[in-house]
């Protein structure tokens, strides 16, 4: 049993909570066993760790644990992650530019694993993934995605003849319900209080907008849910 | 210009911070000018204050400013609010069991008022709307919307003859796209982790569901707003 804080592993675990080690390393922590459980059935799992006397499971104690992790309650199991990024596209992207909640990042995983948006492109300006926030609200979605983090005006202008795209702009939209499934498509979405942002808005030629009542703006995870819904 | 914070005024102010204080005195808070204006718009608005000299706001010391409000960032102004129970329900009702996060709840009422649920019944057991994160992701939606806070088992049963009540269960539900749009519909959401309770899952006889691939649950936010949408 691990149970002194100077060990370097132990170190370099708590160094996993900071984004800069996090992208140096290519790794990533998550917490309870469920999450650990599902890394492994991914392929993704490194090394877990546990409070508990556990198989294949590394012991440490309740102190360490407390150390390694972010949040206040008790977790009993974290996983050591690593990141994978692979270049190709699924066939029905979601592109997400400058988008900053990491409820709201969480919340558009799951609805992307959901309805078939198995690749997530990130633009400069999104919240990190692998911050642990995102990582409860993901509820695993994330081992089952592919991320790609890229300049977005540049990945949209590289994809413009392959891939159909779209984004959400009320003033020169058409309906949501017009649009129909198309075998190659892009849905971009934009930041939570200032939407798609004017360079990539630029490169978008479709927009859609969800008809509403006497609201100006859905959330963006319920926005993208929407979209994601109306299209799988 | 208040600059006192025994002044017995900005006592009451920051007293509405906690639950039970918004309870007996049937007031909360809004932060930023954007909501005040909201709050007065609507009717809801009794007093403004700002760090700023501004017509029609009592102006307070910037130190008052920091005490009242409960966020790190600089908020400017503020507006004290009545909370408005009405007992009439409108046609499409969103009732929540148990709902605890505030985003969560705050997107809920902007979906609710873009796709014209304009009543939302709350169960015991849910976040409290007044809490400042709420109002902060309501955006301004917690002014257009009635709240009917109550028993939500006695609420269903008292109005099942009346309304036709929609639950979300995967098991023996339909799916969404199956039904359609009646006059009087209630739509049951649950809570994050656990779903609709037993005891309420108990009075519901009809269930959707929404198709997914590869995930076993959206978030609450993202299924109501999904729903709500194909109801509109």
């Amino acid at each position: 049993m691990i149970d002194s804080l100077s060990n370097p592993k132990i170190k370099y675990l708590c160094s996993l909570n900071m984004t800069k080690y996090r992208k140096k390393e290519k790794k990533f922590l998550v917490e309870g066993k469920h999450l650990v459980e599902e890394a492994k059935k991914y392929g993704l799992l490194e090394e877990a760790f546990s409070i508990s006397n556990l198989e294949n499971y590394t012991q440490v104690s309740e102190a360490i644990m407390k150390k390694i992790c972010n949040t206040n309650t008790v977790v009993s199991e974290i996983g050591l992650c690593k990141m994978i990024e692979k270049k190709e596209l699924s066939n029905l992207v979601l592109a997400l530019d400058k988008v900053q909640d990491p409820g709201n990042m969480g919340a558009l995983m799951r609805s992307a694993c959901a309805f078939g948006f198995k690749t997530i492109v990130l633009g400069e300006g999104c919240v990190d993934i692998y911050n642990d926030k995102v990582i409860r609200s993901s509820q695993g979605a994330i081992f089952k995605l592919n991320f790609i983090n890229t300049n977005l005006v540049n990945f949209l202008k590289d994809k413009e003849n392959e891939y159909v795209i779209y984004g959400t702009n009320v003033i020169n939209g058409i309906p949501l319900s017009s649009i129909k499934k198309e075998e190659k498509m892009i849905f971009v979405l934009g930041n939570e209080g200032n939407g798609i942002s004017k360079e990539v808005a630029q490169i978008i030629k479709n927009n859609i907008y969800i008809p509403m009542q006497d609201t100006e703006s859905l959330n963006v995870s319920v926005a993208g849910g929407i979209i994601m819904y109306h299209l799988s």
